[in-house]
């Protein structure tokens, strides 16, 4: 049976609903997918739910292709697991965290690394029940600051995840690369361009990570690529350092009067009007060494400076940072922070000062000092010299000053080498799509998952996580498969196959588009009936265009002369001809 | 392909779960198909998984036939939707209630009618998009006191929920109808023996209200039943009242000394001994008044007393008190309440004393008094005198006291009328696995939920709610279907159509048994294959038995003659046969 529209739970939408930002959150409101419930939180309406679980199908027979067995875990969980692997106060405010009657501690579950692990450890003993990769397609719960994007970045959403399990390295590789080629094929399938870009493994502990980007300029997410196919998250990219430099030719540092000059411009300009550089090229910013002080909140509540020396030509990459310091929290230092460190002079700030080193965990002033990989022994600075107007010339790293440790915080610009070798880097746009990752044995660390190897002995388990954002994958599709007029579905997650729209006041038309349709649903096309009797033809068009199922087929004028319209929603094109040869087409 | 054993996500277990108290939950355990969590939360393993699959996809099509359509809510909503029926209050501690970072309140939803009265106030206007049913399938939450039984009775459960929408009492009738219709298909498909019993409706404000319940020994609900086709819940049992009686021929009431006699059964020896009843009959429980005071704690947080006159040959029935006092919460007056009120000496009281009326809201103590429906008019009673060793005898009512109410909380014995006159009713246990509910207009009037009709007048909607417990029916099924060696499922749910077993060490069994298995899976017949090489077959079958797929195929010592063993788990008949005349069997 056909879904009639004369009987469906649907109202399409004249006007856009205020709160949307994006085009994916505005049409699906419209064309009546989904309903907000509350910032981030949505209902599904019988047309999203049908698009969801297209989608959901396609994932679960690769998941299958790929060996992977489903279960499905409560998103209500005790705060034990959790607590175990430090992760429920990692989270801080980003999980929602409640108590029962008796006051126990529950949280709804972000992620699920945890129980999985110990499902494992419940169950299986012996290297003979490895490997496993076990799967779900489950509600999880974030509460994000700022929700945004309709299903973009949901507080609710549904995600695959995968978790797999396997004692030895090289079983891991294996099943890592069974859930990447399965992610792979997932995203052709459901026509998703992606870039899989290097990520950050540090945060979670693991070894080998990529993140599946869709390339799109509402993306929240950075990514760089070389024409050598180098691709990284900006998190995950890694400078190539220039090549450490001899101390023997090089002069020593010479304190100079730099008055009014606290930015990196007016101390360039002012170096190249009065301190001209000895080789007669002109001072750049690249040439001076900036110092950002940040304050560093740790997970116990503490709160400490750290000083990021890196040339003047970038800025602090704030995300890029945190990943640096993480699990701490960053911010720029504030006024109240440079009060408590009076030795810590603003604008003029260095490592160095004629007193002795100013910077680092053995200096005056003991704040930690760390620089950018492009602060290479030999390398010479012009930077601040801790006193007031004045700057220090031809500081010489590893000479003159040393530092605590090495960071990539320095923002990426377009241009920058890959450090593969691969070539200048470009930079665009991404929404994460999917992620996997090699957790290796942090998790089995933590909770014992243990199992017995072909020699008796009790080895570690080591883990991968993979992940899929469903709802968010849905909301990407919709962003890149539409036009003014409405969504255009691609035919593997379209609600339905085939959108009948039978038009006029004439039965005759009514008649042969049941007749077509019980021929289409023959041939296990699912069909959705614009059977409305009084609804002008316009609006019957209109919402066949907010809806967007790619192929409309128009029962009207024609149907007496046994003819009807073949419409393509995406290209637009209309073609009359004969019934039968429709039909053919269709089930082609 | 069919699901290996040797690679699937499956241990199944020796020892019984120490935590188990029904065999639902001991065997679900066991045969791997579940695994606990939290109290009364649960993670569903492959197993389970496909079989809770199954019971939903039954559902869902006879939902389709019925005409509903699905959607599907979040579990997390928001406060105010609750709010403003008042539920938010009302369910007490039974909730999951927390606070997202900006401290609004939220709940994980024990059911959704708010919400889906306000989506279709979102979306719908007119009579002519009613009638509607909409519904989901989703996990709820409830913070139960004491969850028991493992799936029976969980704090996260999967329930289908339906809402019905009309402008019409007709209406209404129609879409309860076709959903208790759908209910009983269901049930029918899933093998599933139920009654329909006559539900309370008061405390959700409705009018019409069944409950389906399945007939079992370790049923939570007591049902009555008669020989005429009667059925309901004891909370919504009526009492079939006896005639008022003239007061003109009874002789007044005497107060007579009964020394010693708190309790029924020594008032009733003493009485028959020293005060024998006029017409030479004995005096029976029945003919006494017992009072019982009970302590009734409201929404506001008040509390305050109120005796129950019932015929002394019965008890209060707590479960029929709380339905009876909804929505105050019930219990026995404690000692202090006693203290607080000196008029009532307890183990006499009465509502009448020589020096007046004691009970009731016009008398000395000002406390309600209210009755059994059998106390009418013209009865007369043995009852307190509200002197310590003394009773009245003769006490009539309606002529010596009065009462402010009438209450259904007496308890409801095997041999009491039906109130339909269906004759004696008997009593058995049963557990809930469907409800359905005429809610009327008490949310659509809360939440402001109009439609114009064929007037052009606003008219309130009126609803319908309509719930079936998926994972409890999960574990009914288990509970009904096993013996002591596991599970045995229905055809309708069982998790694969056929479990093949091959066994032995010759490759020709495991060479036949795919061949098998091919061809059962052309047939389209889903397929367990225990290809396990080094397990032996005693191993084999009795994870057959505990899995419980209920057609088992082996293939073993007869392979090289091309014969099979057809096994029936349920009947425990054991066939050998040609194979071709297996698949014949298997696939007819």
């Amino acid at each position: 049976m056909p879904t009639r529209l004369s009987n469906y739970f649907l109202r399409t939408l004249r006007e856009d609903p205020s709160d949307a930002e994006v085009t994916s959150h505005r049409l699906l409101v419209r064309a009546g997918y989904i309903r907000r419930q509350a910032p981030g939180i949505f209902a599904w309406l019988p047309l999203g739910l049908r698009v969801k679980e297209k989608i959901e199908r396609i994932i679960r027979e690769e998941m299958a292709a790929a060996g992977a067995h489903e279960v499905h875990f409560p998103a209500l969980l005790p705060r034990e697991p959790y607590e175990a692997t430090g992760r429920w106060e990692e989270y801080g405010d980003g999980i929602f965290r409640l108590k029962d009657r008796k006051d126990a501690d529950y949280l709804l579950a972000p992620t699920h690394e945890e129980v999985f692990t110990l499902l494992v450890k419940d169950l299986y003993s012996s290297y003979k029940d490895l490997p496993l990769t076990i799967f779900q397609i489950q509600d999880k719960y974030r509460d994000e600051a700022r929700p945004r994007a309709g299903l973009l970045r949901g507080r609710e959403f549904t995600m695959k995840d995968a978790y797999s399990f396997d004692y030895t390295d090289a079983g891991l590789d294996t099943s890592y690369m069974a859930q990447r080629d399965a992610y792979e094929r997932i995203f052709t399938r459901l026509g998703l361009s992606y870039v899989i870009v290097q990520a950050d493994a540090g945060a979670m502990g693991g070894s080998r990570s990529e993140e599946f980007l869709h390339p799109t300029v509402v993306g929240e997410d950075t990514f760089v690529r070389s024409p050598g196919g180098y691709a990284a998250n900006v998190e995950a990219f890694t400078t190539l350092a220039p090549p450490t430099r001899s101390y023997e030719k090089l002069t020593p540092q010479e304190v100079l009067d730099t008055p009014g000059t606290p930015t990196i411009q007016s101390l360039v300009e002012l170096a190249n009007e009065k301190h001209p550089r000895p080789d007669g090229r002109s001072w750049t910013a690249a040439d001076t060494l900036k110092n950002v002080v940040l304050a560093l909140t740790h997970l116990d509540g503490t709160r400490d400076l750290v000083v990021v020396g890196l040339p003047g030509d970038r800025e602090v990459d704030m995300k890029r940072a945190e990943v640096a310091f993480a699990p701490a929290e960053v911010e720029a230092a504030t006024d109240e922070d440079f009060a408590r460190h009076p030795g810590l002079v603003k604008g003029y700030i260095g490592p160095w000062s004629p007193e002795g080193a100013v910077l680092g965990e053995e200096s005056a002033t003991g704040i930690r000092y760390v620089v950018d990989p492009r602060v290479v022994d030999g390398s010479g600075w012009i930077t601040g010299a801790n006193i007031d107007g004045k700057h220090v010339f031809g500081l010489v790293a590893g000479r003159d000053f040393g530092w605590d440790g090495v960071v990539e915080a320095a923002e990426v610009k377009a241009g920058d080498p890959a450090p593969d070798g691969s070539g200048p880097v470009e930079l665009a746009r991404g929404m994460e799509i999917g992620h996997v990752f090699q957790l290796g044995r942090k998790y089995a660390e933590a909770l014992g998952l243990k199992v017995l190897d072909e020699n008796g002995k009790l080895v570690t388990v080591t883990m991968g996580s993979y992940g899929i954002g469903v709802t968010r994958i849905l909301a990407i599709i919709a962003e890149e498969n539409n036009d003014e007029r409405g969504l255009v579905w691609p035919e593997s997650v379209s609600p339905f196959d085939v959108h009948v729209v039978a038009t006029g006041r004439d039965q005759v038309a009514y008649d042969l588009a049941e007749e077509v349709i019980a021929q289409l649903e023959d041939a296990r096309l699912d069909v959705l009936y614009d059977d409305r009797p009084k609804v002008s033809p316009g609006v019957k068009f209109g919402d066949a265009e907010l809806i967007g199922v790619p192929r409309v087929l128009v029962v009207g004028r024609g149907a007496a002369d046994g003819e009807v319209e073949l419409w393509n929603r995406r290209t637009g094109d209309r073609r009359t001809l004969p019934v039968a040869e429709a039909v053919a087409e269709l089930t082609a």
